[in-house]
C-alpha cells in the first residue's frame, strides 16, 4: 500500500520502519525533521508537509496526545482536507474517546474513511513487529487495512464498528497495566520491608498465577527497582489516566482504583518524575514505605 | 507417611482425599464429624479428638482462620501437646504473620517442627492436585514434608527460613489477586456501559497482556456476571486483607489500593453478601456505575 | 445600579430579589420565561433577549455550568458584544477557573469589564441576603460593584486582582464542604451502627470543635437522614468536584480526598440519585455500611 | 476528692494540676518518676507503685495507648486488684473501644466502678482546664466523676451508660479531626500552587463557612507550615485511626476516608516523622503537589 505516516516517536519510528520492510510504500513526516532520515535511508519518502503526507492510500497518525492530533487533522492545510477521496485515516494514537469521535464524525462529513488502531506494547514489542492491534470501524475499511497491522503486530482484534471502541479499550487495557503496576509496588513494598528476596516472590507470581508477560515484564522492573530507558512516560501514563477517567466520567462510571493511581502519576509529575518510567509508580510505593527500591540503577 | 488432618473444607477435603490417594496413611479429624464420612470410605482413619490425629510424622492444619488455628493448637489437649516430639506441624491455612510467627516459637520451646505451606488455587485446583504450595521452614523439615507437598500440588516455592514469610508471600498474593478483581470490576464496568462486548473485551486482555490463569479464570466470571459456587468468600478475602493490612501496618507499609478493596469487601458483607465469592467485588463495582452485572445468575 | 441579571434560579431568583430591595433597577432574563414573572411584580424591567439584559452599568450571570455561561456570553447576540462600553460583568456562578480566566481574556480583549463573584451560601441564605461574597478582579471595578454585593451578602471577601482566583476559591471551598460531608457521612454510619444517638453525638461535634454553621446545618441533616429540597443538588456537586479537580490537575497537585468524594458523586448519579441534595453522602455512606439513614423522609 | 493519677505526660501533667487547684487530694504515679516533681512541689502526692495510686475514690489513668493501660489494670499488683472496694476507675486515655469494654467487665466482676471519659483539647486546652470531656458510665458513677471533670474542663457530654462508648465517640471525633486536616492540607496545595495567599483562603474560610476552633487552629498551622510543639503526634494519630478503623470493622463499617488518612499517617511514619504534630498531613499534601509547607519553621 501507498501510507502517509506521521509521528516518528518511540513508537512510530520502529513501526514505519516495519511497515517499509513489509514492501509498503511510506511517505513520513515529522515534525522534527531530523527523525526523518532513518526512516529515508530504509526507503522512505520524506513529506515536506502534513499534506505531502496525505496523497497515498492510507494516513497513518501516531502521536502522543489529543493536541497533537487536532493539529495534524484539523490544523490549516491539515490532513482532514489533504487526504484523498478514497483514502483512509488510521489513528493509531491513543487519543481521547471524545476525539476519536469527533473525527468519525468529520471525516464522515467531507467523505474520507476513518479507523481506529491504537496498539499494545513497548517500543522493543514495536520493533519486533510483535504489537497487539486494537482496531475498530467499518469492516470493509478494516479489511483494507489489515495488511498493515500484519506488518507492526502479532495479532489484531477487532472490538466493532465505531472507531472510538477501540481507543475506549485502549484506555481501559492502559488502565489495567497501571493498576497492575501500583498494586506490585505496594505488594514489594511490603515484601520487601519484611526481609523476602523480591525477585524469589516475583518468580513465584509469575510461576502460578499471574504467568503472563504483563507481570514478567514489569513485575522484574519493579522487583529490581529499574527505571527502563525509552518506555511509557509518567507524564504520558498520566494522560492516559485522565483520558479513561474523562470516558468513564461520560458514561458515569466511578473508578475508585483509577482516581487513585491518577492521583500517583500525579505526585510523580509534581516530583519531577514526568519522564521517567510508568513502572516508577513501584519506586513511589516503596519510597512511601521508607525504602528505596532495591537497585536505583538506570538501564532496560 | 503417617499424617493427621485437620479442616475438611472446601479446600481440605480435596487435599485429604489426594493425599489418600498417593498413598499417605491419613487421620481426619473436623469439628462437625459429617465431613469425614466420605474421607473414612476413601481409606481415612477417623480421629476422635484433636489429639487423635496428632499421632503421625506431621499434621496438617488447614482451618479457615486465625481463631480456628488457635483453637486447634493452643486449646486443651491441643496440638501443641498432643503432637509426637519428632512430628512437624504443617500449617497450610490462611493466617496472620503474627501468629504464625507464635506457632514457631511455641512449636520450637515444646521441641515439635513447624512449618508454614499455605497454598494457591481454588477448589477445583485442589481436586486436581494442581495447588500451588507456598512453603517456609526449616530446609530439613521441608525435605520431609515434599512428599506430602507433592501429593497436593503442581509445583512447591521455598521462600525462605522463616516460617511465616510463607503467609506473608500467601497474603500478598491473595492481596494482588484482589486487586486484579477490582481492577477487572472497575473495568468491565466501563466497557460495559459503553456498549462493549465483555466477552470479546476479555479476549483481548487474556490474548496479549494478561494471559494468565487469573485473568482467564476470574476475567470470565466477572464478564459474565457469575456468583460461583464453592469458590472463596467475600468474608474470608475480608479476612485475608485485613491480614495483609495488619502486616504492612506492623512493618509500617502504605498499602491505598489494599484499603480501598478490604473497604469494598466491608461493604460486601454489611450489604449481606458475605458468602458470595470474592470475584463479586466486579458486580459491585457493576453496581456502583448504575448496572446490574451481565447475567446475575449463580454457577460455577 | 442599572443592572441586567441572567440566571433565575434557586439562587438567582432571590438574589436578584434583593437587588430589587435594596433599589437597584433590574432588567432580569431567563431562558425559562415564566420564571421572571414573580420578579417583574416586584419591579423589575422584564427582557426579551440576553442582549436586552446588557444595557446597564453591570451584568450578573449566575447560571448552572460553563455551558450556560459560555452561551450567554459567546452566543449570538450574547453579552460579549451586547454589553456597554463600560459595563462589568460580574460572574457569580461556579463555573471553571479555566473559562473564568477566558472571560477575563475575551472581556478585556472587547474593551469591557470583568469580575468573578461566587457566592457561598444555601438558597436560604440568599433569601436572607446573608450570603458571603467571593469576589476577585481589578480594585476599581469591585468598588463599583460592592453596591450589589452588599444588597445580596452579609460580607465580601476580595481574593486578589485576577479574577479567576475567586473561582478557585469557590471550588476550592465546595470541596471542603464535599469532603465535611463525606467524612460526616462515615462517621454517623459508625456512630449509629454503634448504638449511639446521632443527634446526642451531633451535639458533641458541634458544642466543642466543629461549631460552625456547615458542621451545624449538614449534621443535623445527615444525623438525621434528610433530604431537603431546593438545596444543592448531587449532580451539580459532581460538576463542581469535576472542576476543583481540574483546576487541580491543571496546577498538577493531587487530591485524594477530592477524588474520592468525586467517585461518590458519580456513584449517586450513576444511581439515579443526581437530584438529591448533595449530602445524600452521609446516605450512601450508611447504605455502604448496610445501615438505612435514620429517616429518610424527604423535608427540609 | 481523694483521686490517684497515672500518667503525666502533655496532657496528663495539666490535668493533674487543675485537679490539685480545684482542691482535689491527687496521688500521683508515673512510670518516669522525675516527671513527678513539679506535681509533688504543687502538693500532690507522688506514689511509688500503682498499687499506691489506687487508695482513693478514684483512679485517672491517663496514658498513651493499649498497651500502657493494660499495664497499669491488669499487671502484677496492678490497678485492677489493688482499687479500693467503692473506688472507680475513670479512664481518660484514647484506648480502643475492644480494651474499654473489656475494663467494663473485669472491672464488674471485681466489684470496681468504671467509667471512660476521653476528651478533646490539645496541650493548652488542658492548662486552661478547657477540656472537652465525653463521658460515658452508669448515670450514679458520672455524677460522683462530675467533680473532678469539672475541674479539667469547660463542659462535659455524657454519650451513654456502656463506658465504650465515649470511646467510640472520641475516636470518631479524631477521625473527623485528622479528614478536616487531610482535606485542609489538600485544599492549600492547590490554593498555594495557584499563587492565591493561604491566610487570606484560610480567613474566607474561618470568617464564613468553617468559623470552628478547630478550623481557625489547625488551618493557621496548615497555612503558615507550622509543626507545632508538644502538640499531637503522627504516631499517635496512626494508632487513633487504627482504633477508629478497628471498631469500624468490627461493626462492619466502611470508612475510605479513614483508610486513606490512615495511610497518609503510615507514609508519615515510615518517613521519619512520626513525632510531628499530626497537622503534618498539611505538609505531606503539600509535597506531595511539588511544593513545600509555606514556612517550615518549628514553632507554636
Amino acid at each position: 500500500m501507498d501510507v502517509g505516516f506521521i509521528g516518528l516517536g518511540h513508537m512510530g519510528r520502529p513501526m514505519a520502519l516495519n511497515l517499509l520492510k513489509a514492501g509498503h510504500r511510506v511517505t513520513v513526516y515529522n515534525r522534527t525533521r531530523a527523525k526523518t532520515q532513518e526512516l529515508a535511508s530504509n526507503g522512505a519518502q520524506v513529506a515536506e508537509t502534513i499534506a505531502d503526507a496525505c496523497h497515498g492510500d492510507a494516513l497513518v497518525t501516531m502521536l502522543s496526545d489529543d493536541a497533537a492530533v487536532e493539529g495534524v487533522v484539523f490544523g490549516e492545510e491539515g490532513a482532514l482536507s489533504a487526504l484523498g477521496r478514497k483514502a483512509i485515516h488510521i489513528s493509531m494514537s491513543t487519543i481521547s474517546v471524545a476525539l476519536s469521535d469527533r473525527l468519525a464524525d468529520e471525516h464522515q462529513e467531507s467523505g474520507r474513511g476513518y479507523v481506529s488502531a491504537p496498539v499494545f506494547g513497548r517500543p522493543e514489542a514495536a520493533a519486533a513487529a510483535k504489537l497487539f492491534v486494537i482496531a475498530a470501524g467499518a469492516d470493509q475499511m478494516l479489511a483494507r487495512c489489515q495488511p498493515l497491522f500484519d506488518a507492526i503486530g502479532q495479532a489484531t482484534f477487532v472490538v466493532g464498528a465505531r472507531p472510538s471502541e477501540a481507543n475506549l479499550v485502549k484506555l481501559t487495557g492502559n488502565f489495567l497495566i497501571a493498576s497492575m503496576l501500583e498494586s506490585l509496588g505496594e505488594a514489594f513494598a511490603l515484601v520487601r520491608k519484611s526481609g523476602i528476596d523480591p525477585d524469589r516472590f516475583l518468580n513465584i507470581l509469575t510461576s502460578s498465577l499471574f504467568s503472563a508477560p504483563a507481570y514478567r515484564t514489569y513485575g522484574a522492573i519493579i522487583a529490581e527497582g529499574q527505571d527502563p530507558v525509552g518506555g511509557f512516560k509518567m507524564s504520558l501514563a498520566l494522560k492516559d489516566m485522565r483520558l479513561a477517567l474523562a470516558a468513564a466520567d461520560a458514561r458515569i462510571v466511578p473508578m475508585p482504583v483509577a482516581s487513585l493511581i491518577r492521583d500517583h502519576f500525579v505526585e510523580a509529575v509534581a516530583g519531577g518524575n514526568g519522564d521517567a518510567d510508568w513502572s516508577g509508580l513501584g519506586r513511589l510505593a516503596a519510597r512511601r514505605a521508607g525504602i528505596e527500591a532495591a537497585t536505583p540503577s538506570r538501564n532496560a
